[in-house]
């Protein structure tokens, strides 16, 4: 090790023994602010709980203009459409590319069989296309639509959750971080609020439903982090009320609902989770979002996707009958007739997590039937196939 | 658009109108910390240049305390053997993971054709790693060894560079960041490195070595990072002074070299650019120099790799005759049979841009050899192949 050295040079700023790499993550930061950054936001849940309003509320932005209205006889028949809106805005210098995917009309129509089964294949197209661009061989400037959240807005009515919102979060608990809400809080009271938050918390865990984990804290946190990491945790779903319009309250101007029994203050933690939420998708997670949906989720669908790939290929290779020379020197396993044997063995052992995850996701779904009484209906629950499930039978197909 | 909203909670630390995803490069700055970083740093040049002791003087630590020195007689058939130094340093709260890649005893041996080779290999085999790796079906942990930097240093003795300085820059500079340094600046008087300087970034020119060019600055920088930006990329090469040893100078201990006729700090900027580099390689384009390894140097390689893959498997298919049923939707292009005709376009594509690249090449090359007097000694000039030529043979090769 060196001894003391003076740095006589460089502004002076300089503690002995510096070096300098502890700017790296000012590096980064600054990387990150030229660059910009994005965000897709997914809402869920039906028509009339308020989606639009609270996406609004929380950019500060009017993403619906051009929105039209359904009457109800078209929205009888309607079909779950995916719209897509995408505003610019900067704050402070830092711009956000942000996308919001509606799926508007869900749970509208008297059969919502499967009506889970559109926003499914819109997530798994977002991946499919960034699979596509991250394996192509130019791969500057690839779009990356995937969909790094997904709000799924229950209705303040229901006794707890919905089957539909059973079947919807479990379809696709595997593909994106859900954050479910408590929408139109104002429709209950403080008592009520929190029965109906434990019920649900309840239920989800009962059902094995995957809803997105904050991270742990570091033990090396400070304790005012911890207070408010595990008040988070303690507040999902989030009961929530959104506001366009500016009301007078004690002399300021805030984002509320007039009743003639008084004001809902969109912003005071008093009467809702507003503030929670935004801070939780905005100020402290939203880059844990993304990370989760890359890390996690995205991995899981191209994992899936080599695996059955793989499979295909070695299925028509022995079809073909071909006997190849070995010895070819392939650098990646993907390609067949090389890293076979390597692939293959990391297969087989995907294969096994996913009976494993089955055998589990089977003891879960009888016991789902045990408590089916807890349901306002459940006439899909039978047809109700798990994400696991799923995926394992679109590989069989695509054999 | 919404109007004003008084945040009455969340600490009234708020701006109007403020969303919050300002935050976003604090999440990043946060999570990058935690993660860690790591710097793959690599010295090549003549023994004797001080490689080594101007690493320790970097980094502030002693990554060559088991070094064994060879003697004259064990260096003149010595092969050149490509060593790799980790450690693990910590600064404000800042880890990194430290690399030096060392090419010990390059250009000892007495005929040192193609001693470039070894450390070309060497590179090469870092991003083949990476790239199956990246491509297999784990990828969590991914080990990363790239090499992010060559410091290339240049022996202070020579009239501008050497024959083996052009030939192993221009084998390596497609590959990595190469930074030139001027070794063992004590040697020179001010005037000696101005000139020295302004020669070899002539030649460098002349040659068409491309080496690390510094990104630009943006518009909206101020004038000191403008002026900042100015001098590092008049310094190149940074003419260097290394030293392990503290002396007394001027009653302040400085890390230096005590002559009879006084002494040389390292740390000074009148004396030398020792300074100047350890801000650039450390504190300023760290990032920078992992950005354009991944994004440039790592995706060329990658590009290559894929196409000649791709010529292998066509022409494999073509020899076995095999009729393919159409319609079989495989999302990645790199798998053969499927997105075939799209991936032979960008081969394509490539193909002519590197013709282009040969093309523009071979002027250069006919132009060296016109400017062969400006060498001490040219015996090798006539084999050195292109990084491009030398990389589409590889491709001509795989067939």
């Amino acid at each position: 090790m060196a001894a003391n050295s003076e740095a006589n040079s460089d502004g002076g700023d300089q503690d002995k023994e510096y070096v300098g790499f502890a700017t790296l993550p000012n590096q980064v930061h600054r990387k990150s602010v030229k660059k910009g950054f994005d965000f897709t936001l997914m809402v869920a849940g039906e028509s009339g709980l308020g989606k639009s309003t609270l996406v609004n509320s929380l950019f500060l932005t009017d993403l619906y203009k051009d929105r039209k209205l359904l009457n109800a006889e078209e929205r009888i028949t309607q079909t779950v459409e995916i719209t897509k809106h995408t505003v610019d805005i900067e704050e402070k210098g830092v711009k956000l590319k942000l996308t919001i995917v509606d799926t508007p009309g869900f749970g509208d129509a008297v059969n919502n069989t499967e009506c889970w089964k559109s926003v499914a294949d819109y997530i798994d197209q977002q991946f499919e296309q960034y699979f596509r661009d991250e394996s192509g061989l130019n791969r500057k400037n690839i779009q990356d639509n995937r969909v790094h959240c997904c709000l799924y807005f229950i209705s303040p009515f229901g006794h707890g959750l919905r089957p539909l919102d059973v079947e919807f979060m479990k379809a696709l608990h595997e593909k994106v971080n859900i954050v479910p809400v408590l929408a139109k809080a104002d429709t209950l009271t403080p008592g009520e609020v929190k029965k109906k938050k434990i019920k649900i918390r309840e239920e989800i865990e009962q059902y094995g439903i995957k809803i997105y984990q904050f991270p742990d804290c570091d033990s090396d946190e400070d304790e005012d982090f911890k207070q408010q990491d595990h008040e988070l945790k303690e507040s999902i779903p989030f009961a929530v009320i959104g506001s366009n319009t500016v009301v007078e309250a004690k002399g300021k101007r805030v984002r509320g609902r007039l009743y003639p029994w008084g004001i809902v203050e969109v912003e005071n933690p008093a009467h809702c989770d507003f503030v929670k939420l935004r801070n939780m998708l905005v100020r402290t997670h939203m880059q844990d979002l993304k990370d989760v949906t890359r890390e996690t989720h995205y991995e899981n669908y191209r994992a899936q996707c080599i695996q059955s790939m793989t499979r295909m290929v070695v299925k028509e290779r022995n079809r073909n009958k071909l006997t190849r020379e070995s010895g070819t020197d392939f650098p990646i396993p993907v390609v067949p007739g090389v890293a076979e044997t390597e692939t293959e063995k990391l297969i087989r052992e995907k294969d096994e997590e996913v009976r494993h995850a089955d055998h589990e996701l089977e003891s879960h779904h009888d016991h789902e039937h045990d408590s089916a009484h807890n349901f306002d209906h459940h006439e899909h629950s039978d047809r109700q196939p798990s994400p696991e499930r799923h995926s394992d039978h679109k590989g069989d197909e695509a054999l």
